[in-house]
């Protein structure tokens, strides 16, 4: 059966699931007891164990291309790796490539290719700034989905994505055309950071429906129950509250993946609680 | 010695060298004659034909990673070796590596990995929407080029990058900020179609003396000499002219090599004719 992302994602929330495990692999932080002979073959052997712990909490896996590339071809492999093994362990759990794309349409084909062909992703990440018509490569796969940078979690994300046209933040401008005008194939999202409650609330009234991908839990503080709240839709779904890093090295010991079983479950149920409260 | 990027393109201006030589491998157009057993090897038959065919007259190269990113690791392993060839046969010759990243700031620490450590590439090109705090792990690299995407070459860039914004359109206020605020290690660029003559020249006013990556030459139909005449600092240098598609294919015969050398010669004269008119 043909994997189809959006039908992926409804039947997740469907059974409450909304958290989304970000898989950031850290060499410098990878505990020993998952060390083998090469840094790619270690890199798997530390997702395969996280996504092993969590894969019945997960309501989707995020691998971060950055931590990947950062070991050449090797770190590729071990991505491509890494997402055969969670479509092996959790077929029905979505893969969000986040690797943050964006160029002119010819050559985003490449880029398709890239994450949806070879990597065997189910969504990806993009960067707005090219517009529309750059992205319909991405756009047109309406099997995938494609979650748009609008809000993102970082510190500084003001600096253009807070700068008013047309009466309104360039994050929301975003928001009202990815809703609006870019959603043909019912296949886009939004990425919004938990670091910014307020403005996840502003976006889900201009978006009301479309799934917002919420990175920023745990390290980045992000405040989770104001983001469940403000980010879920009127249908009580439609949210993908990303965690990496607190919950990937919640013990960096022998004992790492059941810490970070202990935190996905301690955040599903919190998720929960703010999602019927 | 070290490479350091800024003295190695003042070397290429100061030699009157402008044009960019844009390498995006398309294996459905890449001729027979350099086809081998397997797709990076024929890839990198291709771009190394196109290097010897040109090294003496760019001056700079400019991969797109999509392209090599579109056949999996092995892409990523013909990424790496084209860019040592041109380190190799072109040792004075900066390579930017068309990849247009941008995360928040630990991440993208993994992509400046991946493209200075582990690719070699002297400069990279990076997307803006995450503002200059998460840009820092780039920024900070002194001894490289950061091209900040500004207005992009594809018909459909004003959708966001015109919206005005502080009395500017948004193009503008990236030109401004990477001109005044994130140039500290004079390390920056910025990225301006050749399909946007008119909106070069209003970066060369408020960008007066950074680099500026001109895209859009030949298929895209950009204009040549309009381009080099609103790009060019008052020093008479400060712009690379860059052209993909039209040189690499300029042939699909035998004779392609031949053929690019001939176009390429033919754009550094009408380069180097519009930047003394």
């Amino acid at each position: 059966m043909k994997r189809h992302f959006a039908e992926l994602s409804h039947a997740q929330w469907a059974d409450e699931k909304y958290l989304c495990v970000g898989l950031d692999p850290d060499l410098s932080r990878i505990p020993d007891v998952v060390r083998r002979g090469s840094a790619s073959e270690t890199i798997c052997a530390f997702n395969r164990a996280i996504v092993d712990a969590t894969a019945d909490l997960a309501g989707a896996y995020k691998p971060n291309s950055a931590f990947f590339e950062s070991q050449g071809s090797a770190g590729w492999d071990a991505l491509k790796e890494t997402i055969a093994y969670i479509h092996e362990v959790a077929p029905s759990v979505p893969v969000i490539l986040d690797c943050k794309r964006g160029d002119i349409g010819s050559t985003n084909l490449g880029y398709v290719a890239a994450a949806f062909d070879d990597l065997r992703a189910d969504s990806i990440t993009v960067h707005p700034y090219l517009g529309k018509e750059a992205l319909a490569p991405f756009l047109d796969r309406a099997d995938k989905g494609i979650f748009v940078l609008c809000r993102t979690s970082n510190a500084g994300s003001s600096m253009f994505q807070d700068l008013v046209v047309d009466g309104m933040p360039l994050y929301q401008k975003v928001a009202q055309s990815v809703s609006n005008e870019w959603n043909v194939h019912m296949n886009c999202g939004l990425v919004v950071g938990a670091t910014y409650p307020q403005e996840l609330r502003s976006v889900r009234t201009i978006a009301p429906e479309i799934p917002i991908l919420i990175p920023g839990i745990g390290t980045q503080g992000g405040d989770l129950e104001q983001s469940v709240k403000n980010g879920l839709n009127a249908k009580g779904e439609g949210i993908l509250v990303s965690v990496s890093r607190s919950l990937l090295y919640a013990s960096t010991g022998d004992n790492f993946a059941d810490a970070a079983r202990s935190y996905a479950q301690t955040l599903h149920s919190e998720i929960k609680a703010a999602a019927i409260r």
